[in-house]
């Protein structure tokens, strides 16, 4: 019998990634491309179609079961990717149809939040789970949402975008173009932005004064030397985080969280506090019924084999 | 071939309705009974057990599938009633293994918005729609989520708790002792607390300041001939609706949304503002994607027929 693999697609605003994976999900060869160098999508579809092209030359001893991709406001049901603000290509954008046709391959396409649900229920520490929730903290706040073993698409295929809920009435201004969603808040640059208001409104001593620039890392780094301001800034976050949680808890009772993305890394820094809050905000019913972990796939591009995991997976 | 009959209870504060339902969803025959004449949950089991087990000796020509009950704070998957605020029976009780001890009947049991979404599905506009939402807006604000066609029950049976998602920090006191809940806002009570403020604050001339005490109904007659007051106060309710639904949308883009409950009744008042705040609230790729309804079963008792459904349903 010849072994499995599918080709996996990650695109993100900095890098695409290309991977062959296995029915492990182990990534068996993987490229990485720069986004910012395919002017032209159609660029991007050859380029990366060539090279898929060329591997699939050296592996008729593998079934090719197709390919995946995730990518941001990537729609399921149509394979396209949708008007992605972190990207520089712009409308509406039939990506799964442009790669079926550049490779003949069953073509595949989610939003990079459900790609990462996809990788934890079926690599990671989801296995076994038919509800829960997966955040993706990044630049942005993105999640994938699993109901019944399914992934959450709803009649639009953007269902689970839970990154733009409201926080706040006048809140922060978000990328969107609206005001408070909880992904200005919640995320490594919502991070940044409230460290950089407590530095504006207080005149307390911290390390991160000296910063021209301060990233997430750096407001990481900071505190894990117990820099008060920083403590501080990560306390917001994880209040604002645990509160909301609360909230999707009550309407979809998973049976667990999993934290992924960049910030994820700092998860010893967020998820006490953050799952303390939820706690004591949630609903009597649900108190201490959901925990919050780090992603088993933290060190793993998720995006990338949740993509390819899309194409082994039933759904 | 025999008629196949499914048996409905539904339980409220106040009353508890036993109803003899077809598959077409028409009520052949109901009882009523005052929920508060049943001290212990045990009298109830027994009065309407024997009322049902009377029946079935008639009924011999029709084929009884089961017994269905909806009830508030009801776990589909324990078949329990939990700490239910609005019924004086407290604790874990367990009502579908009771009843189906008394009567013989597979049973089954669910929390009275659920009951209301199958009602929706199977008999009422939803028909044909796999992601849906029901909101019943009486004393509380309930909800019954239908995502990929099956009603979300989440890990612990207790998911799309709407109602008790949070409006603001700080906010109203509710029933299950948090603050800020979006029932405590939007809902008959919610209503009447707004107008109530509303006649605190201000000293607008209003037909409602003569009223000893103001319910929802005084509200919607004092707007449909033209209250600026309570035309306000109709206006917050739909505001702080709108906003939220928006975030719903997000969350699980369903194809519609249906209301029911008493408050429902005045859907010309409430529907218009709420679904303009919606979709100016929602993130773009959602806009115009979801209509607002009264339930098609706003004139039956959405939750008799419902939690007969289940036992005519798939799920």
């Amino acid at each position: 019998m010849k072994n499995k693999i599918a080709v996996g697609i990650d695109i993100g605003g900095t890098n695409a990634e290309l991977g062959w994976v296995n029915k492990d999900g182990k990534v068996l060869h993987r490229q990485i491309f720069k986004t910012a160098d395919f002017t032209e999508i159609e660029q991007m579809v050859e380029t990366i179609g060539n090279a898929i092209n060329a591997q699939i030359k050296n592996l008729d001893h593998c079934e090719i079961l197709g390919l995946g991709i995730g990518a941001p406001n990537g729609n399921f049901y149509k394979g396209t990717i949708e008007f992605a603000p972190n990207l520089h290509w712009k409308g509406v954008l039939p990506l799964a149809e442009m790669f079926a046709k550049k490779t003949g391959l069953t073509t595949k396409l989610t939003n990079d939040a459900n790609a990462a649900a996809y990788a934890e229920h079926i690599y990671g520490a989801a296995k076994e789970m038919n509800n829960f929730l997966v955040v993706t903290l990044g630049t942005g706040l993105g999640s994938g949402i699993v109901v019944n073993g399914n992934v959450l698409y709803g009649a639009t295929g953007f269902a689970g975008e839970m990154g733009h809920t409201k926080t706040m009435d006048n809140g922060r201004q978000c990328g969107c173009g609206r005001l408070g969603c909880l992904e200005t808040y919640v995320s490594a640059t919502g991070l940044a932005r409230t460290t950089v208001e407590l530095l504006a409104q207080s005149r307390q001593i911290s390390v991160l004064r000296d910063k021209e620039k301060i990233t997430s890392e750096d407001v990481f780094l900071a505190a894990s030397s117990g820099d008060e301001l920083a403590l501080k800034a990560i306390k917001y976050t994880t209040t604002i985080f645990g509160k909301h949680l609360a909230d999707y808890v009550a309407l979809f009772s998973p049976e667990a969280i999993f934290l992924t993305g960049g910030l994820a890394n700092a998860h010893s820094l967020l998820i006490p506090h953050t799952e303390e809050v939820m706690n004591q905000s949630v609903l009597k019913v649900f108190t201490n019924t959901v925990k919050i972990y780090p992603s088993a796939l933290l060190k793993e591009n998720a995006g990338l084999i949740g993509a390819a995991a899309m194409l082994f997976d039933i759904d």
